[in-house]
């Protein structure tokens, strides 16, 4: 099982960044995301896209990130772009544990550098907590991201123009 | 070389997003940004990132994105969660070519779909435009992005606790 962890949140400001770190997590294959900041308006959005899409995807806000990170059985993963690099560091994540990958928003306490596992960068240069979370998944799957079934009401079919969307009853 | 065209750009709602963007951009290998809505503030955040971190990055606002399309010597890629499976389509891409991949906020106008050689969705679920960006240039660069050299004031130096960063005078 895949959890991501996302501290730092501030309702306002990070209110998008963090929908698409959700909405990210799903998509490319996690079960769960907690949010340190309680935040109903972002569950409501992200559930209701698991309401019309599909999935069995779980999101958490308002919990204590520390209490987490300490009691975590399995592996702990911290992306950040001050870590190793990710084509280096990924085959040694044995996905057979539960793995929890924390995504910060700007400045990460000291604490989570040691009580990770992997302090893992996806390249060393600035860019965005959600395309990190988008390639470090891609890669813990090996791409099986893609084939993962929804079985949503709403489902959509690749398409060379325009749209098509089957509506299951 | 690659230009990424992002349009729909709502200064407010969109500049954190289109931050990402830009930042992604840039991180993952294209070399251009154009964004349609004039925003100086944006232009300066990138601009302040590729002065510190390196690299000859560009960045154009205030562009029209209908002009651009209609003018674009090369392939045309439009990212959308409606179009063809991503891996089924990427190698039919030539890399030769000049690409534009554009990359919309919310709703497109339908001409782009008309326009582009490719419609692309990376994943058929909805995710993000940021993450979407970055599996399409990790696949259309065969992941060379991660090798790319900057040559920036401040290099980041790859480490498993801590930050390690250089300073280049």
């Amino acid at each position: 099982m895949i959890t991501i962890l996302r501290i730092g949140h501030r309702i306002q400001r990070d209110k998008r960044i963090t929908t698409h770190c959700a909405l990210v997590s799903r998509a490319f294959g996690a079960d769960k995301i907690l949010i340190d900041t309680l935040d109903k308006k972002i569950e409501e959005t992200v559930l209701s896209t698991c309401k019309r899409f599909g999935g069995n995807f779980e999101i958490k806000t308002g919990i204590k990130s520390k209490k987490i990170i300490e009691e975590w059985k399995g592996t702990i993963v911290h992306l950040t772009m001050y870590g190793e690099k990710l084509d280096k560091v990924v085959k040694k994540i044995d996905t057979k544990k539960d793995i929890l990958v924390i995504v910060g928003a700007e400045k990460v306490p000291r604490y989570i550098y040691e009580l990770a596992d992997f302090n893992i960068s996806v390249g060393n240069q600035p860019h965005s907590e959600v395309a990190a979370l988008a390639i470090f998944l891609d890669r813990v799957t090996n791409g099986k991201w893609i084939n993962k079934k929804f079985n949503g009401k709403l489902e959509i079919m690749p398409c060379d123009r325009g749209k098509k969307v089957i509506t299951n009853e």
